[in-house]
Formats: C-alpha cells, structure tokens, sequence
C-alpha cells in the first residue's frame, strides 16, 4: 500500500494511522462501529464509495486484525467483515473526532449524539489524568519519552517536557512514611 | 484539494476528516502540539516530508483556522504558523491514536508517555458517561440522532439504538417531582 507508511516515526500516533489513516478508513470503521454494519454491500450502500476502494480497505484491515472476514449468518457461501476487540478498540478515536466536529464544525448541532447502553447517559471523549482526574486544558498535556523512544530523543523530549512538568517535592523519605503506622 | 471532501456525510467524523485527514496532517499538527513546532523548515526537518506537501497542509489549517500564520518572534521578515484554540483542541484526537498505538501496535512500549503540566501524573485518553463516569466497554456507545440528522436517518437510528438503550422507567409524573417541596 504505497503511502500508507511513516516509516521513519518511532510514534503510536503514526502507527495507528497506517492502519486508519488512509481516505475512508475511519469512515468504514464508523459504520462497523456504530451500525454494525458487516457486509460489503451494505458498506458500499451506505458510503458510495468505489468497490476497489472498499475492498482494499476491508483486506487492509482483515491484515491488520481490525476486522475479520467469516462465513455470512444469513447467506453461508458469502462473508462478511466484523470488528475484532483490535478494531473496536478505536473506539475512543471515533468518540475524539465527532467531539471535535461537533465543538468546531457543526453549525447546525451534532448530527450523531453518543448514549450509554447501560444507563442511557450522554457519552463523549474526555483527557484523563492518572494523578488528579479530568484534564480540562489541552495545553497542559506535555509529552515525555516512554521505555521505547531513543535515547538521543528521549534526552531532548526529556528537556522540553522538564521545563513544563512540577518539580517533584523532595518531601520525607519513603522510609517515614513506611513506619507510620497507619493502621488502614 | 481534490479527494480531501466528503460531502455526502452529514457527520462531525467526517467534517473533522476533512480538516485533518489527508496524509502527514495529524502528524505535523503532533509536532505543532506536542513539541511546540511552528517554522516551517522545523516541520520539514522532523518529518523529512515534501516541501510542497507540507506548504498544502499548513496553507489549509490556516484556510480552516486550525493554524494562525504570524510574523516570527526572531526573524519578524519570515512567518511561523502558531496553533489556535481550534487547532489545539485536536489534542484528544491525538492522544487518542496514540492510546490504540500504544496497546495495540508498540511492541518495545509506548515510545511517548503523556503527563499533565500541573501534576505531572500520566495522562490517557477515556470515553466518559454523564450520567454514570468511564466507560469501559466500547461496545457499549451507541449512536443516537442529535439535532442536525435529518428526520429520515433519525428515525433509523433511532430505531437501532432503541434496542441497546435502557427503557426509560415510568416513575413518578414530573408534576410528582415539583410538588415534593425540596428544600435544597
């Protein structure tokens, strides 16, 4: 698949878009995820994009264990594409780009509006911080290297990242905190 | 730009594919969020991509306003393209492809951590409930007409995702509910 690769980035950012970035991948996926669709015609029906385009798409992701082809319900000799976990696991990125036409570039209201199966509540995207919750401000958000970036990178992102990230307290040793004796 | 439209998709997937879907765009609006990138010749040198490519993807995120073009700080003769709100925030759609690529496509681990400004803890995309908190289940979003669908599609819609949504309970009528004298 020409042009599908980054070759040259060590980032799960562009990773991902190997297997989604290509023209109307997100969009067939949107339709797995959100329609059940599975068939191929119904795809094409529901899109209107060319057979070739949607087939090489579908092998795309059958190679990529996004989807997997199996024999129809309905119709044995015919098959049909489902979502493995892999593919439903994009999940949250659907969830990102409708948020963000819906906040940017939807004059007339959102088009689609995500439930919750189990108590119907609206559902949308959301940052999460690990330490404090819900991250409201994109802008703090800093990128630091992880066990698989490079060296040479890591120390540069590493520097970038410091300047923006809290100094860690010195605070007591963990020895103190360790013969407290909290009994909870 | 020929092939970067689809017009017939009445869906904010869709719109935001237009803005940040063709190829290298999400990666040069990382390096614009992530590493604080905003000269031209830095894009270029980190992405090793075409000038021209690169000129097409900038001119439009200042066409869409994802990107201002402003005078550089340093040298007030040359331009720098700078992010705004708009532009940043695509950060959720960003750390939602790295999430997927990181659990799904980084053997060696993920090669960049996210970490908030403020605290400093781990930061990781998430779909959230209003009414009930995460959701871990993607399976379980269920696309629901919103108020820009046309009456025809929502009525499909809706018929679908009235099989995955909870029944509302009956309970008590609202005028129950406004006459019980709540002092809070």
């Amino acid at each position: 698949m020409l042009g599908s690769r980054y070759d040259d980035e060590v980032c799960s950012i562009a990773r991902t878009l190997e297997v989604v970035g290509e023209r109307w991948s997100l969009l067939i996926l949107r339709n797995a995820v959100f329609a059940g669709t599975t068939r191929f015609g119904d795809f094409q029906r529901s899109l209107g994009i060319a057979s070739n385009v949607l087939a090489a798409r579908l092998e795309a992701f059958v190679s990529a264990e996004v989807m997997e082809r199996v024999p129809s319900d309905l119709r044995p000799a015919s098959r049909e594409y489902r979502l493995t976990a892999k593919g439903r696991a994009l999940t949250p990125v659907l969830v990102a780009l409708t948020d963000w036409g819906d906040a940017w570039a939807a004059p007339h209201g959102p088009p689609i509006v995500y439930r919750h199966a189990r108590c119907g509540g609206v559902v949308t995207g959301a940052t999460v911080c690990a330490g404090c919750g819900q991250v409201h401000d994109s802008s703090s958000v800093v990128a630091t290297p992880g066990p698989a970036m490079s060296p040479e990178r890591a120390e540069r992102v590493a520097a970038r990242a410091a300047a923006r990230l809290p100094v860690p307290e010195p605070g007591p040793a963990s020895t103190d905190r360790s013969t407290r004796g909290d009994p909870s």
